[in-house]
């Protein structure tokens, strides 16, 4: 056994655990980081990075077909692997460990578990930290059972695979079964989506409604309100059982039904938590109840909202959280946008992007909300991104305050059109100064003032 | 003679002069408008609509372009034009027609001039206004005398033309003969821009620099530096000579070189003011130094901030400060936004946008500013967004009250990523709570958190 110290050590070097480590460094703490896999994490190999690199293609020219005097886009599914590929480095880390020795945070190779008080074993290292341990280790996805027999997908080979199947079967209508569906059927795959219940069901309904008619646009067979009841796989082709009578045949079959936490194999039970939890954590994401204050969860594992850049966000906060209080101070910045503050961007066809408290959410925290939607299409400079635009925008302004608590949208190019609601709900910035934040003509921005008009503004 | 008494009479019928007429209707007033043109205006019929109209579809090709996986977009001159042609209706107002008068404002055809307090004059039509009168009269482009005698293009011409010249030259690096080459260049003209400094000289440099790489990637022949000391056409074709001892021959020329306010036959001198002169508003659009205060001018005619959003802006607040005054109330709202916080975007390729003010600026007003920059093709959203990504951002803080009161952005897509920061400006957001406005992984907006990284929070 070979025993080192260090004053944090993170378990998980996805962006989350770098950026933990990365701010310790900064606050003047030694860090070391334990991974068992590629350094980087989900996001660079099997997630954000190689999804949007597939997405982006099959975007771009969808967005070529909606503009009258452009012709000839399309998109060559062995070249958008092949970018797809290069955004994931070819699966290797090199890079991110030099990130890691560029940063002054050390490495730790094999799979980190706790071993009681701010300690943690890794093969034959025994790690022990002065100051705090950070749980970073992200999350897996869910096969249910009825996949099980039938070496389904996950979102790790619905973003690495090689080759385009001829037919894919998507289960569920979460963000990576509507990404994927988009990505694949774009790629050539002839994809039936299953849903349980319809897509993206945590957001307004029209959101879902849109990804639908984008999806079915595609050739994509969108199934909503059935349950996969059985699941075989003979000869290669896989045969799904619905509830409804009937069945789907593929080659492939995705599983996109959630994501359960990877703290199974960590040693929480060695502190007094239970192997398999989510992790709660307080507003600097020190995980409650753990005597003695030294356990930190940042990103996904603490369930607070299963993002990058939610898990960097936090990652900020903790690593600066553990550094001040590593020289006796209490920490200034807190976690304010975990709860009700969280951005998501969906790049589906058309994206989908929103943020903060949707109309129920609001209704359902006791806020006097007020709803104010407005068809994107209707903006001058919609109509100009793409002839016929079809979209949707949805406003909820917390009435007592006079600021706006949440905003989605859904249509072509609204991706990067959120940060401006996202800057509006953090900065909880007054609709009578929003007044004055004039959008720029003709673009799609200006939607802005056509929802505080709709409002009366 | 006919005699109408109305609340208020506007002059002009662009979207300024419709809006200021709409909201004093919406406050109660009767309001009727003087239009010797389409009603709509320049922006509807010969800027903003034809020229994005004409740029959407290069700038969707270029994207296309710049994406691995994506092949074969082209533009199709024709049918771009036709696309321009459908979005300026033909250069029929009727839409416009129809909206006014569901928006109860009444329409006078025909020149319209003040003829002393309260009074204007149009043909056969002397009209009085019991509360105010708004000149929405706009501006019209600036032919030198150099290119007096050579028929050249305007931006009226540049927009709406229906054959593309084999050769134009572009005189101006402003905004107008930025866009234009880029337009003309993508729809199949050999394009020659000259202009006497750079390109878009009140912007930090590198928007300039930006525009000129992207402009001379896509073969246009950009001289800067250089001014036009001769003219002559014959036979149809135009002969530059540049005072740089060459000279530029082409089919068509367009001046570019700035705007003058087209006051000069309104009648300025009938209630003391100089015809020709731009009119020197206060911060509800009243013209200063008018008696009895019953003068307003809103848009391009005042001179604050030539740009149609900025003119609808101030129309919201001259309508609302007109009807305030009529019921002997002062008005609530003033303009806040026109001298420091105006956003533009210009539609080149690759984009430009900008709001407030420029390290120079801030500079001059004694801020103590702190300015950050960043490259933007160091986002992974950007890198996502286009193979290659080049593009750069500045931002300017105001140090003594930790907002950010200017934005720069430079590169592909950057259109709709202004308002976000027009918001922060307009809101006067701090920083520290910027920090918590997350932005979605991996969009373009990451910006965001690098400016502020790289700012040191």
């Amino acid at each position: 056994m070979t025993a080192e110290t260090y004053d944090v050590i993170v378990i998980g070097a996805g962006p989350t655990g770098e950026n933990v480590a990365d701010r310790a460094v900064r606050g003047g703490l030694s860090a070391v980081i334990v991974e068992s896999e590629l350094v980087g994490g989900e996001c660079s190999y099997w997630a954000c990075m190689p999804s949007k690199a597939l997405l982006r293609p099959a975007g771009v020219v969808a967005e070529a077909a909606a503009v009258r005097g452009v012709t000839g886009a399309r998109l060559e599914a062995a070249e958008a692997l092949k970018r797809r590929d290069s955004f994931t480095h070819g699966w290797k880390d090199d890079g991110q460990v030099s990130w890691l020795e560029s940063a002054k945070i050390d490495l730790v190779r094999g799979h980190g578990r706790l071993a009681g008080e701010r300690t943690v074993v890794a093969g034959d290292m025994t790690l022990t930290a002065r100051h705090a341990v950070c749980v970073a280790t992200g999350t897996g996805a869910i096969v249910p059972p009825a996949l099980a027999g039938v070496q389904a997908w996950t979102s790790r080979e619905a973003t690495s695979a090689r080759e385009v199947p001829a037919r894919l079967a998507v289960v569920g209508g979460g963000v990576v079964g509507c990404e994927m569906a988009a990505a694949w059927s774009a790629l050539g795959s002839r994809v039936t989506l299953v849903s349980r219940g319809g897509l993206l069901d945590r957001l307004p309904a029209f959101a879902g409604e849109a990804v639908a008619s984008g999806l079915r646009d595609a050739g994509v067979d969108v199934r909503l309100g059935v349950n996969v009841s059985d699941a075989t796989r003979a000869a290669g082709v896989v045969t799904l059982t619905l509830d409804d009578g009937t069945s789907v045949s593929c080659d492939e079959v995705l599983s996109a039904v959630g994501r359960y936490p990877k703290t199974g194999d960590l040693g929480l039970s060695t502190v007094g938590l239970k192997d398999g939890s989510w992790l709660p954590v307080d507003d600097t994401l020190r995980v409650t109840d753990v005597p003695g204050g030294w356990l930190y969860a940042a990103g996904d594992a603490n369930h607070l909202a299963l993002l990058t850049h939610m898990g960097k966000y936090q990652a900020r906060i903790c690593g600066d959280a553990i550094a001040a209080r590593a020289s006796g101070r209490e920490p200034e910045v807190r976690d304010l946008a975990s709860a009700t503050r969280v951005p998501q961007v969906i790049f589906t066809i058309p994206e989908v992007a929103a943020v903060g408290v949707t109309a129920a959410q609001a209704a359902a925290a006791g806020l006097r909300a007020r709803v104010v939607e407005y068809k994107i299409g209707d903006v001058a400079g919609a109509s100009l991104f793409a002839d016929g635009y079809q979209g949707r925008a949805q406003m909820v302004v917390d009435e007592d305050r006079s600021v706006i608590v949440g905003m989605t949208l859904a249509g072509p190019g609204v991706g990067e059109m959120i940060h401006a609601a996202t800057i509006a709900v953090a900065g909880e910035v007054p609709l009578r100064s929003l007044w004055h934040a004039v959008p720029a003509y003709p673009t799609m921005s200006e939607l802005w003032l056509r929802l505080l008009e709709t409002y009366g503004l």
